[in-house]
């Protein structure tokens, strides 16, 4: 284990310490002193971000993903507007989630604490790092952040911005830590520092997640991929299930509430998929469609088993054919990553019993899958979308960044 | 990965899928019958229980360890009793959590949900095998089990009866099915079986429950071991604080809720460390104190470093002095394993100090950390204690079994 990670996780426990008794009001003026500090320090964030995208450019980096790179004034505007969104969000902390008294006098409380020391490993934007600390911070949480090589230079300029403007309130700086070496072995190596660290969270691909999930020692929060599907019943509306397929499927397609698979019952594959591709015909979406659903297509590929399980990220769509509804469940529940599924019916029946069989974070009823978001879901924030069962499911807004502990007040009560 | 393993992964996801739709009278129905199974088989559990037995006496195996691995007829009363139970708690399954409509008319609701298939890796006592599966089965969960190697008589054969038993009812089998090879090299290909099992939660000794923590990809709920401290206040009650140190250090030495440590505070040293010692020679309780506290006590060893950071779950307590509740906080919070700990004070303002300060599942005022039990939480249940902070923490009943779902019911809304 290299020094520097465990001083920084030490660090990080003994900035926890500190983070837990602020007050909500000292922690939301912070944030905006942290915001003030962001759009004061454009010109250096700025300067910093060139380096990056130099750095990209000359390694033939791909335009879209240099864009991606690329901060403007606009986007550190934003950055910083995020932060100031936060400060209006109602504080998790020290809410008591229940109380009750035992026969023997002894009051017991439920209440709301940080979960301590997050880890965050990412590969996103750099504003991921202004964002992911906003959120830790309002939560009493230190951060241990790991972002991307590509974005490095960036990431340690805005968080040294945020470490000295919490250390002109007087906070700790060490709320946020940025591990500045992207070497993969030191990523490894922090996956395994859960001496210290409490939680760990992944925010990227695919790749990313999985080794996260097969490398860390530290409790992990599994998020992100979602291999979604939307079953049109016999009895769907088609013309409704035709916009919410286009919607889920093209409005934006590389996120991972995206559809990625249709599950049609085989009453309405006539009247359906004609109809179907003339809409997605305006996007060029690529059909993969299997035998039977094939046959009611004009311009389509035919679906491989593999198909079924990939989450493409692109304008393309596998199509599975069912008799009935219990099939359509079952191969929902065999192919899916847990994420979102959508049915597209008018009887209360069928919908009622997808609701409850379709095993996933997010079930829906007429309506598409891109809902699946903090601030659609109304939490005003979001650390990710939780595809595993344990903690958090679905939207992880401030409330998912807390654990509890239990109070207990007695009068010298024993045990017998 | 053997093939052994990956069937028993397919069958209790088959398995969830089936128990997930049960409805409570169903489900406590099932466990009546499991009950009854469990006294009518008596001769057939006390058969294969001797065979562990005598494999144990002839290992050389300590008394004390062949008794808890012992089961009479009144030890299978008791398992059949513990079922029943759990039929008269209630059931948390479908329970609606929160429910609100967004601007745009979707209706979301979060819905408590079974956690799926729960894997439960044991040392403990045959008696486990039944306890663990009734509280997974009436939480709608699959469980695949791996018990010690001492009891695997007694456990394949109590799984045998309570599969019998549910098979009779037309429920599945595979509910319950346990690990037959007690090859060490089975229990890490289990802990990799993340595409299957959605929680891994390790019942035993400090060793199992690293190892399970270094080699689980599965997310795991770590259990156990209490390094539980008691600080004696400057404005403590000294008679109070001897009664629950008593009972905190002596009622049962080997359980991890007992108190492994004492933290005093120096200006009640010379009172109160006489008393203590002259109450806790009637348990023979050797003392290793730190330098100040070894000069007021007679029969006393010094501490070391270890000392401090070692739960003995033993007649051996360790004495700390500090100058200040600061102190003592700072104490606790470096040594300790955040399970329970516990002030003893008559200072309201010290009391909340404590309480907001400690790190810890389960933080106490004036009372003996004994108390950290399921039942005497009154969750009529416990699965274990939880010392980590993601899902739950501190003793764990039905409810923490447990995961939820977002279903959104809509009337075509997409997304803008």
């Amino acid at each position: 284990m290299s020094t520097n990670l465990v001083e920084m996780g030490q660090k990080a426990v003994k900035a926890k310490y500190e983070l837990q008794g602020l007050t909500t009001a000292v922690k939301n003026n912070a944030l905006i002193v942290c915001a003030n500090a962001l759009i004061e320090s454009t010109d250096e964030i700025l300067l910093a971000n060139q380096q990056d995208i130099d750095k990209g450019i000359s390694a033939g980096m791909h335009p879209g993903l240099v864009d991606r790179l690329r901060l403007t004034k606009d986007r550190i505007e934003a950055m910083a507007e995020g932060l100031r969104q936060i400060v209006e969000l109602e504080d998790p902390i020290g809410q008591i989630m229940d109380t009750f008294e035992r026969p023997n006098g002894l009051k017991i409380s439920q209440i709301r604490v940080p979960l301590g020391v997050i880890g965050i490993i990412y590969e996103s934007r750099p504003n991921v790092t202004a964002d992911a600390f906003g959120l830790c911070f309002k939560t009493g949480n230190a951060v241990i952040l790991k972002g991307g090589s590509d974005a490095i230079s960036s990431n340690i300029c805005i968080a040294n911005v945020l470490r000295k403007a919490l250390f002109s309130q007087g906070i700790t700086a060490d709320a946020i830590q940025m591990i500045a070496d992207t070497d993969r072995a030191v990523t490894n190596e922090f996956m395994k520092l859960n001496q210290y660290v409490d939680v760990l969270i992944p925010r990227g691909g695919a790749g990313l997640i999985k080794s996260v999930v097969e490398n860390s020692t530290i409790p992990v929060i599994e998020t992100g991929t979602g291999n979604c599907h939307i079953y049109v019943d016999e009895f769907a509306d088609l013309n409704l299930a035709v916009q919410i397929i286009f919607n889920a499927k093209t409005q934006r397609i590389g996120v991972c509430n995206a559809c990625e698979s249709l599950v049609v019952h085989e009453k309405i594959l006539q009247d359906f998929l004609p109809k179907l591709e003339t809409a997605l015909k305006e996007k060029q979406v690529q059909l993969r469609a299997d035998t039977k659903a094939f046959s009611c297509l004009e311009d389509v590929k035919e679906a491989t088993e593999e198909d079924f399980g990939t989450e493409y990220l692109d304008y393309i769509l596998s199509i599975k054919t069912v008799a009935n509804i219990q099939e359509a469940i079952e191969h929902i529940n065999t192919y899916n990553t847990k994420h979102s599924e959508a049915i597209i019916t008018s009887s209360k029946e069928n919908a009622d019993l997808f609701l409850q069989c379709v095993d996933a974070a997010c079930v829906y009823v007429n309506a598409s899958t891109r809902f699946t978001d903090g601030f659609e879901f109304g939490f005003g924030a979001e650390i990710g979308i939780s595809t595993q069962k344990l903690h958090a499911r679905g939207p992880m807004g401030l409330r998912e960044l807390t654990s509890y502990k239990y109070t207990i007040v007695g009068e010298g009560q024993i045990r017998k």
